[in-house]
Order: structure tokens, then sequence, then C-alpha cells
């Protein structure tokens, strides 16, 4: 019986507030003075790379050469272990997620001081929200929600295709995207998500930004490797228009609608999209929550609400941890042993006909020939386990993957919001001290009170594409179960068949 | 992949007739002089004990206490390592049946003359034979064969019930026989089919006569060892009436017939089947063959043929040791690894249902029902995998091991035939040297002439019963492993149903 829980660190941050549960999120940047641990490699382990945050992340900033200098390809993602290939690696050697959760930013105040939050509780952050920067929070019937997309849209991901540059002297994968709301097709690379990835991340404090799919050193232009990121970038992309703030914002536009063949007007959006202002502090200022009688929360409540989240969070890292090293087994054991098994029933029956040809009576024929047929049904058998982790499980460890993602990223949210909390508290006690005038504290609480706002609607819609992601995926997973093993039970149906004329 | 064939020795009987294939068939008794290997433990690794030969099988003649006497309780059976319990073995461990191959009987020699085969080829036997002991071989459409029985009939064996006598002090396991063609259910227990088994062993030279289910050591009593050893009393039965020299005989009508409670009757039997004079070269006396024009063997053709099935029992007999290896180890993986990896899977949708219903929303109290639902199946299934082999895999394994001592006995049955050819030579080089007279020589030629049809007869029915008997057992097979994963299809579909209402 696995238990992962082993493998969760459990330790205090040096803030004082509980940070009992360590998210195996690396910090591979900014780190605190005294960072008392080596470095592991990026992400071990980790299929999709952890979210470097709070403005720290700015490979390209006040680059334009990103047309030309090839991220991706210079990555020093070689160092990456457990990249996933198209086979199922064992576990532990792939490097477990023991040794990831020891990378963790111990420095979590840091996160609310680098994040913005502080800045914006203390009233410090300024500028200019434009109407089309708005963002509302509204109450919805499970609490505060984003205010839905008024212009839904879903884009596809497909046709990876390998293209060449300098005279084929670079090559590189390029994807077609086609999103729903122009129709218009646009061609990205993987360093175009990346750099997407790093604007938005830096921009929203208290927003998920779902996780790319992993970098990986070797095969870059395998075509297994090159299936399986298109399959989590579209799994990302779902996300991204899944989520009411992302979807809309401009940066995310900017890469979906920008032609492909306009050098230019991509070089705008991209030095606009980084010297955007909203980022951080500031982004919490273009949030608008609900005002008028009962509509300010209760600290209290937040605080209940947030904390049996982040246990809820703690759970389900423990068990999508637990079930992706489950369906990696399951996996790894379907296309060794659970084929091996079948196609030596096969080898054996196939030996059984051999030796029963020998007798070269006619009446004997029929049964020969039956008994090979039922040798390569097995062996048949065999083959269809070894290919179906593809149809079944494959699929569920890229959601868990994704969602991997997400649970790494709520630590640092619920931190910005507690931060923002203890600052209420702390000026409460201020105020009763004589330390700080009353107005000043009503400042922070109604402050506080947006950052709660925020953190509880990306909450609810955590849950909501949850259950909508867990729901689909399960019941595709059983649906392919469940034509694998007709598929089997039709084989031997065949097999069967032919002992008639016997 | 398993190849076999290294088991088993290739050697020169001192006879210096080819005995390259050694059968894995210990003798326990009259061994000849300088016998040069330590006796493994009888039938080690085998799981129906090989036939002792010859006449040299004769645990109670001379002794009528087997009512009282408890053979099967007193014999050495504890030496006996690989017997079949409920589990699976490893194979290696059992004794695999390298071991047993060097048991062989080396002076081979000996069984031509143990058998009788050589005093009668050269006339030496002589007995008044009644018509009621006279068996014909008749020339059917594909040679040789014996007459069929005129009235066929079958015997169910049921009901393996505990018994008691002396008070309390000795228990045993009666089985209830009814055999269709009296409907008179009589009483046997396995020292009785033990004492029939030698009984027939001894009387006929060239009939495979089917091995019994082994002994066992421990777990005498144990309802899993008397369930097995009941299904493999009947197939033992099967093979038994489906013999037409076997079934009609008169020890065996007595041992089905015999009421169980007139113990005078039944050692009067007994008696008499152990003074039958009718055994060994006088059982060659009652063979009647064909005569008249082309009825005649040709030695050539005989030998060619005789050879032909030698090769055959040699490939099948590689190939049977070969799949019951596979079978063994694929019912020890569905027992073990595959029930582990399919109730892995379950435990982990169970950890995530756990993990999900730490959300309270209503909305998502349905996906949790269903993962957990989810979970038991996969739990569920686990148990199908390992149930599963009981069904279709161990039958197929009481089949081959009733084969492999059918296959255990024919290089003996070949080797009174080549006996007998090899005097038929002999003589024709002694007329031309002038040291033997041509009549003697026509003589010889004769009765060999009987043996030829005896064996030829005997080897046409192992191979219809072969046809019949896997035909039916693979049918029988795919059978049930088709009802397996509808079973598991079932399963996975109620599960997928429980999503619909989510």
């Amino acid at each position: 019986s696995i238990c992962p829980t082993h493998l969760l660190h459990r330790c205090r941050g040096s803030d004082g507030i509980d940070s009992s549960w360590s998210p195996r999120r690396p910090s591979n940047e900014n780190q605190a003075p005294g960072w008392p641990f080596p470095l592991p490699p990026a992400a071990a382990g980790y299929p999709f790379p952890p979210a470097p945050y709070g403005g720290s992340y700015q490979p390209s900033q006040g680059s334009d050469d990103d047309w030309d200098d090839d991220w991706d390809d210079s990555s020093t993602v070689a160092d990456e272990p457990g990249a996933l290939g198209s086979s199922y690696p064992d576990y532990e050697a792939a490097g477990g997620g023991a040794s990831a959760t020891v990378s963790r930013n111990l420095n979590r105040f840091s996160t609310f001081v680098k994040s913005g939050g502080e800045a914006f509780v203390l009233g410090e952050a300024s500028g200019f929200v434009k109407d089309g920067d708005k963002l509302c929070v509204v109450l919805g019937p499970r609490g505060p929600e984003w205010q839905e997309n008024p212009y839904p849209f879903q884009c596809s991901i497909e046709d990876p295709t390998k293209q060449t540059k300098f005279k084929g002297m670079k090559s590189y994968i390029a994807y077609k995207l086609v999103p729903s709301h122009t129709g218009q097709q646009v061609h990205r690379r993987y360093k175009h998500f990346d750099w997407l990835y790093g604007r938005l991340a830096e921009k929203f404090p208290v927003i998920s930004v779902p996780h790319l799919p992993e970098k990986q050193a070797t095969g870059r232009f395998e075509e297994d490797f090159i299936s399986k990121r298109r399959k989590g970038l579209a799994w990302w992309m779902d996300h991204m228009c899944s989520h009411p703030v992302l979807a809309q914002c401009d940066a995310f536009q900017h890469f979906l609608t920008c032609p492909s063949t306009d050098e230019k007007a991509w070089k705008q959006g991209k030095r606009k999209a980084e010297k955007d202002e909203m980022v951080g502090a500031n982004f919490f200022l273009t949030i608008s929550v609900p005002t008028g009688p009962g509509a300010s929360l209760d600290l209290q409540e937040v605080e209940s609400q947030v904390d049996g989240f982040k246990a809820f969070t703690k759970k389900m890292d423990e068990s999508a941890l637990q079930l992706n090293h489950t369906a990696n087994e399951f996996a790894r054991k379907q296309v060794t042993g659970f084929k091996k098994e079948y196609q030596k029933v096969g080898h054996s029956f196939k030996c059984l006909s051999q030796a029963f040809e020998l007798d070269q009576q006619a009446f004997s024929a029929g049964l020969n020939q039956a008994i090979a047929f039922t040798a390569e049904a097995y062996d048949a058998i065999g083959d269809l386990f070894a290919d179906q982790p593809r149809q079944d499980l494959d699929p569920v460890m890229d959601l868990l993957a994704l969602y991997q993602g997400h649970l790494a990223n709520f630590p640092d949210i619920i931190h910005v919001q507690k931060g923002a909390l203890t600052k209420v508290k702390e000026s409460k006690r201020h105020v009763e001290e004589g330390k700080m005038e009353l107005q000043k504290a009503e400042g922070i609480q109604e402050r506080c009170n947006i950052i709660s706002f925020a953190t509880l609607a990306e909450i609810n819609h955590f849950h909501k594409i949850r259950v909508r992601d867990f729901k689909s995926q399960m019941q595709h997973f059983l649906q392919q179960q469940i034509l694998f093993f007709q598929k089997v039970t039709q084989k031997l149906e065949e097999a069967l068949h032919k002992y008639d004329s016997v």
C-alpha cells in the first residue's frame, strides 16, 4: 500500500504563519538570504513545471528577439530528470516528489511582499484603472465568483508541425491555434506559451495560472513527445479559456489573435503586455467587489473557508500524487508484465498446436488450427494491454499533472490572503493600542476584503472546473476501459468460434 | 521465453535401443542391478504419480486387510514435493521436472522383459483364454483400433464425504460413484482407486492406464484438496470409461459395481483380480487381430508410425510441460500481481473520493459518490482476477496433468513394441545364419504383429481422446475467459452509469 504522506515535509515558515503543507514548488530566483538547501533540478519529477511567481519570472522582458532566440532549445532542461517520455518510468527513479518538497520557498513572508499583497493592503498601490481592466467578483449561489466571461470561447491546438528558419539551421515545432471567437488560425511555438505564462503569473497574484506541460531535455522532435505536449497544451488552453479573468486578459487575447505573420504587431502587443502596470499590487486595484449592506465578508468566516480549502488542497494533492503513482505503475505493468503474461499464454498455445501438428491425421487439423488461432488471439490481447494506457491512463495522468500544477499554486494564493488577514488583525491591535488611526485600519480591512473576495472567487472557480474535469475524465477512463475489455472479449469470441467446426 | 527442452536428458539405454526421450517416470521397485542414480522422491514435480509397471506394483497383493489398512494415510507421500495445493506454487521451487527426468529407468531392456513382451514374442506365454477375456483389434478408417465397447457407460464421482471408523479413531474420505450402466451408487476411497490402478498397470503392458491424481502429504481433509482430488478422479474415471479395453475389464467392473456394504463380495473380487493369470505376457494371448490377406502389418510401416508417434509424444510432452508452467505462472500472477494492481487503482480512486469529500458543497457530492463506486468496482475486479484461475486455468492444468501421465506411459509401451520388432529382426538374421528354424521365426513375427496391432490401436485411441479432450477443454477455457471479461465489463459499466446523474 502506498502512502505518499510521508513524502511531505512538515515545517513552519519563517514568518510564523503555519505552512505545514509544503508545496513541491521550487523557487529558483530571488532566494531569501540564507537559503539552506541546494536547489534540486527544477521541478524534479514534476510533469508540469512549477510557476515562478511574483514578477521574478521575466526571461525575455525588454528583449524583442523572441522570434529568433530559441528559449526552449537553449533552456537548461537537460538537468531535468523524470521527463515524461512515451514510456512509464519507474516512479522512484524519476525523483518521486520527495526531493522536490525540499525546494519550497521557506521564506513565505516574501510571497506576501513580492506578490504586491502587502503593498496593496497597506494602501501603497496606485494606478489608473481603465474600464477595460476592471474585474468583477459577484455573489453567486455558492459565494463569491468571478463574473462570467460574457463572450465565452474555446481554442483548439492541432497540427504540430516542424518548421525551420535560417535556411534550415534552426528547427522548431509550431502548433496551429484556432480560437472559436475569431475563427482565425494562428501558429505559436512553445516559447510563446512560455512567455505568456510568465506574463500571467506575474500579473495575477491570487489567480492560479495553469502550468504549462514540462520542458524536455531530449527527443524534442519525437512524435510521442510532440503528441504528448500538444495534449498538455490543449489541457492548458482549456483551463485558460475556462477562467473568466485569464480568458479575457489582454496578453492572452494578443497571443490568441495576433497574426503569426505580422511580426510588428506581435512585438507591439508583447511590449505592451510587458509594460502593463496593472500587475502585482496594482492588479488588486482592478478588482470590484460587491458593495452595500451584507456584502462585506466576515473575517472569521473567510479564515475558516480558506483553512478548509487549504486542508482540501493538501488532501487532494496527496491523493493526486498517489493516483498518479498508481496510474503510472499500472500503465507500466500493462505495457510490460500484463502483455508478457498474455503473450506467454499465446506462445504456449502456439507450441501446443505445433506439437499437435506432428499428428498429420485429417481429423485433428481443425483443432490444431483453432489452437493456433487462440494463440494469436492471446498474442493480440497482450498487445491490446500494452496499447491501452495511452487510451485511458495517460489522459488521467495528464489531468492530474495539470491539477498538481494548480495545487502547487494555491499555497501562495492562500498565503497572500492570510498575509492580508494578519495585517487586519495587526491594524486592529494597533488601533486598540492607539498606534494607528481608525480610518487607516478600516482602509486595510476594506482592501483585505477585496483580496478575500478574489481568493474565494478563485477557490469557487477551482471547485467548479475540478468537478467538471474529473467527471468527464472518469467517464472517459471508464468508457475506454470498457471498450478495451470488449475488444478482449471479442478476440476471445473469435477464437472460441474456431472450435465450432472441429 | 521458456524453453523446457533443456530439461530433458538425452541418453541411450543400455540395451542399445534409442531412448533419447527420457520419460520423467521413476521406477521404484525391481531396479536393475547397477542402478546408478539415487531415487528422487516419487514423482517429483509430477501431479499424477507415474505408473509402476510390469507386475512390480503389488502393494496389497495377498492381503485382504485393505478395508482397515489406510494406505493413503500411511504412504510415504510426505516426501513428495510439488504437491498441488489450492495455490500456485513457484514452478522452480516445486521441483520443476528437471530432477524427475533423472529418475527414468535407464535399463530399458528390463521393461521389455518385465512387461512379458519378450516371453510372449518368444512363444513362452501360455494360458487358457476364456471368451470373456478376448480383446479385439479391428481395422478402422485410421488403421488398427480397439473394438468399441458395445455397452458404453460413464461414471460420476460426487459428494466426497469424511467418514470415520473404529469409533472415530480413523478418518477417511469416501467418494460416491454412480456408474451409468448400473445406476447403483457405490462408495470408494482413494486407496481403492490406487489398488485398481495397480492391477491395471500390471495387467496391460501396451495400454496407457491413466494415472491417478497425486497423493498429498498434508491437508488431506482440506476442502480445496478434496475438491481438487475429486476433479482429478473424475478426469481419471472419464479416461477409464472412454477406453474400450479398460472400461470392460473385470477388475474395473468389480470396482464400479460391488456394493460398498458387501465386504465379502469385495474381497472375493479383489482376490480374483489379484489372481488373474491373463496379465503381462499372457495378456497378449487375449488379443485378436485382423487376419486374412492384407491384414498383416508391414514391419517398416509400423516402425515408421511408432517413431512418428514417439516424436509426437516428445513434442507434446515438452509443450504440455511448458503450457502447464505458463498456466501456473499466469494463475499465480492473477492471484497476486493482477489482483494487486487493480485493487491499487481502486484504493487510489477511494483516496481521491475521500479528498473530494472534504469539499462539502452539494454540487460535488454526486461525483464523490461515483468515484467511490468506481473504487469499489476496481476492488471487485481485483477479486475477479484472483478467483478466475479456478474457473479456467485449473481445469487446463488438470487436463495437462492427466496427459502428462499418459505421455509418461508411452515410452514403455513404445519400448515393448520396439523390443518385439528387434526380436523379429534378430530372428530373421538367425534364420539367415541357419541358427533358427523358419517356422519359429514366423511365429515370432506373428506375435510381434499382435503387439504392433495393439500398440497402434492404443496410439489411435490416444489421438482420439486427445482431440476430444483438448477441443472441449479449450472451449471451456475460452468460454470462462469470455465470461470473466464480460463480468469485468459489467462492473465498469455499472461504475460509468453512476456519473450520469453527476
